[in-house]
């Protein structure tokens, strides 16, 4: 929630309509208001309305206005507007914003960022656009985002920022405090205060509570801590939230190959990470895109969804040519089908349990080859554990409801057989997906549910044929 | 990635072994080192072994150790053992560990942490243990802690650290940095300084960055940003992370009803919350309880997910039901059988497509009422649009197998229906059941894959029957 705190400028903006409603979006009265106020090109009334806005608030605001309205609101606001905003939108609205605006307004904007938001900003545009943005902004400036576009995608070289401030070890705690009194164009917020010999290459840290709580005179070299959590810029940036996370930083100094400072990763980039990360593991599991947005369109949605809709029908089909060998018994007797799909899809909820914990503990590393022969056997006896309560179960139920002792029994066998299939599945294959270098989130889905399905089928109308003869 | 940057001290600790494998795991002779050391009681060894370790590799060492090594390694470094490696722990490790321990010995250890840390610790143990712990601490930190433990589980009052640093708005920039530099017992990290009115009332707060980059005559409230994002201590976690991460903050101060400052919440915390939300969301959707764990038991992680799966045996049944409606058309025509799995199948996973972009925009506030109406009606569009292009592929499969062209219509009907209502009850079930304030994770999927079966198997049953001629 935000709160003024300050009275006098709580009574200032008294006027003004709340920016959110109640269930925490933005208010319509407001979104009205400030739509009016550009159509009206009113940009007194823009500016009052606008100027207190958080650039998350922003970002959600442009989300809440039509395409057109978008791009008039940044016109007009003008240097007012803080393109940072930007960084807050779902990337289809922030290309579509970009290809609004013309290529000297976006570099006018893009002056004031820092360089990772800036990086942010220009790696979803082609080739084309990032060269006619950059072509109109100072030199040094379009240097640096060339060489931090250089980097990989997804790498630290792209998320760092490239602003920081550095020392020589042979400073006091007084002189770095004066340094940064003086200097103009500091970063906009630092967490910590590197320390680097002649040649650029990172010997020390010292974070700014411990440099708040030094004297003076105390030397940079005596308070730095030399054990530093360091970021190399090829990283790919999951592999620097897990660094992150594992060791709680807040910024950490982004080194190239021959170990020279290049830049610093904050907490707040890694945050966004470790959310996309955890995202992208759900989606996948579900044959949901990565990139997909709640922003895209029903063509754009439907076409990514297609590919693994294509490979389920595909699974689908292998399972239904089990089911095929056994027309004759289902001919005699009709309760099987009826009967089998029960099999199949407790299989496949249990199934799918257990793949979920295995493909998140492979995500964050607390499965390894260190205690996967522990957790193999742990889920081998889970399924065989659940089969045979919810056998007695099933079995029940299906005996009086076929009115049939023998069915229940063989629905019984073939649960157990199948819930102990899905347990031992369900870990191995994610723990082979990714023995393979592969991401297990992505292909474990569709075989872990073929297993269980054909298990499943042939288990209980193979014992089924046995138990009643053959067709 | 650690790295050794002092080279003083890379040549200390030369002779010990690695700490990590390659994989990134805790190192197999570095555990057997720090076993056999525990076992000889050679406690010169065992500090020099784990001397630079960071809490979060005394951790990842404690959970590679066997239960009765980890009791023994904490006693046998005694005031050496940093308390604070216990919160990176499994609970169920913690839990057994400090069982292990005497309440003195715990007591002891918990007097160096950050509150944070030690309500962290005590909050998974019962009021007995807690008490008796609590008996061996000092007055004024059992006072505090007390309190923190008042707030209800997952507040912000539970994760914030009581320590914190206020400042009254006379003061000027250097006299705060004296203060800071003379003090003893501030707390180990920090990031901003509050301003305090007589009653502890928050007024302001200075970021670290600010208050170095400021003149030391400068008042403090001349540099206080007066729009501060305020976490209230009753406030869930979850909202809390929210916040955070929409706001990009580092640090939030917590206060009472009275608005009186009681704490402050810090990134590292919130870190934790938002991977733990995103896993709950992922784990929940699976139906596998949000604190299963992989150092859990046999009996207990088949205890925990059989509810779930009971419950799916209870829909499984529902849908068995239909079919049964139709018995006398399956005996008629087998082939039915043999191709109903496929509908309810595609069916399934188009559901689980739409209901994991729902669930997961609902828990990220992307989805309101705001945009339901568009992203319904695209989840359904996008639903007849696959399911159309899907039905093409697999009525002419289906008619070619059996050859039969009939069969091959019904079924394509038949997936065109089941794929649209998967788009629309895929969205719909999340939606419906976030507006009764419960969570569209838990619940989601049972609705979800029921709807999908049985309109699945209605569809096609029900087609063939009609088409076919009825029994």
């Amino acid at each position: 929630m935000r709160e003024d705190i300050d009275p006098a400028d709580a009574e200032r903006v008294d006027h003004l309509p709340s920016v959110r409603d109640e269930a925490d979006n933005i208010a319509e009265a407001f979104r009205l208001s400030v739509a009016s106020a550009i159509n009206e090109r009113d940009l007194d009334r823009l500016r009052a309305l606008t100027r207190s806005l958080h650039e998350a608030d922003m970002g959600d605001l442009l989300e809440s206005l039509d395409g057109d309205e978008r791009r008039r609101l940044i016109e007009l606001l003008g240097d007012d507007f803080d393109f940072t905003a930007l960084t807050e939108l779902d990337e289809t609205v922030r290309v579509q914003i970009l290809h609004g605006l013309s290529p000297r307004t976006v570099a006018r904007g893009m002056r004031g960022l820092d360089s990772d938001d800036a990086v942010y900003i220009l790696e979803d545009l082609s080739e084309e656009d990032v060269a006619a943005i950059l072509e109109h902004m100072p030199a040094p400036e379009r240097v640096a985002l060339l060489r931090s576009l250089d980097y990989p995608e997804e790498s630290a070289g792209r998320r760092m920022q490239t602003e920081f401030i550095a020392v020589p070890p042979f400073w006091t705690v007084g002189r770095t405090i004066d340094y940064m009194r003086e200097t103009e164009g500091l970063p906009e917020t630092f967490y910590e205060v590197f320390v680097v010999d002649p040649a650029y290459r990172l010997v020390g840290a010292v974070s700014l509570d411990r440099l708040l709580r030094t004297k003076r005179q105390v030397l940079i070299t005596q308070v730095k801590t030399a054990h530093v959590q360091v970021v190399n810029a090829a990283e790919d940036q999951e592999e620097v939230a897990r660094t992150f996370e594992h060791y709680n930083l807040v910024s950490a100094p982004v080194v190239d190959d021959a170990n020279r400072l290049v830049g610093v990763m904050t907490i707040d980039d890694v945050v966004d990470v470790i959310q996309e990360e955890a995202d992208e593991d759900l989606r996948a599991l579900a044959g949901v895109g990565s990139d997909e947005e709640l922003s895209d369109t029903v063509a754009y949605t439907a076409r990514s969804r297609l590919p693994w809709l294509v490979v389920n029908l595909g699974t689908a089909f292998v399972s239904a040519s089990i089911i095929s060998l056994f027309e004759g018994t289902i001919e005699k007797m009709v309760a099987l089908a009826v009967l089998m799909p029960i099999v199949a899809s407790m299989g496949g909820n249990a199934g799918t349990q257990t793949m979920t914990v295995a493909v998140r503990a492979l995500a964050t590393k607390d499965l390894s080859t260190h205690n996967a022969r522990r957790i193999v056997s742990r889920e081998l006896l889970v399924g065989l554990f659940n089969g045979t309560a919810l056998a007695c179960l099933l079995g029940g139920i299906a005996a009086l409801w076929f009115a049939n002792l023998h069915l229940g029994f063989v629905i019984s066998a073939a649960l157990v057989l199948n819930m102990a299939a899905a347990g031992l599945f369900g870990i191995l294959i994610p723990l082979g997906i990714s023995r393979l270098r592969l991401d297990p989130a992505v292909a474990s889905g569709v075989f872990v549910t073929m297993v269980t399905d054909c298990v499943g089928f042939m288990a209980f109308l193979g014992l089924a044929t046995w138990w009643f003869g053959g067709p």
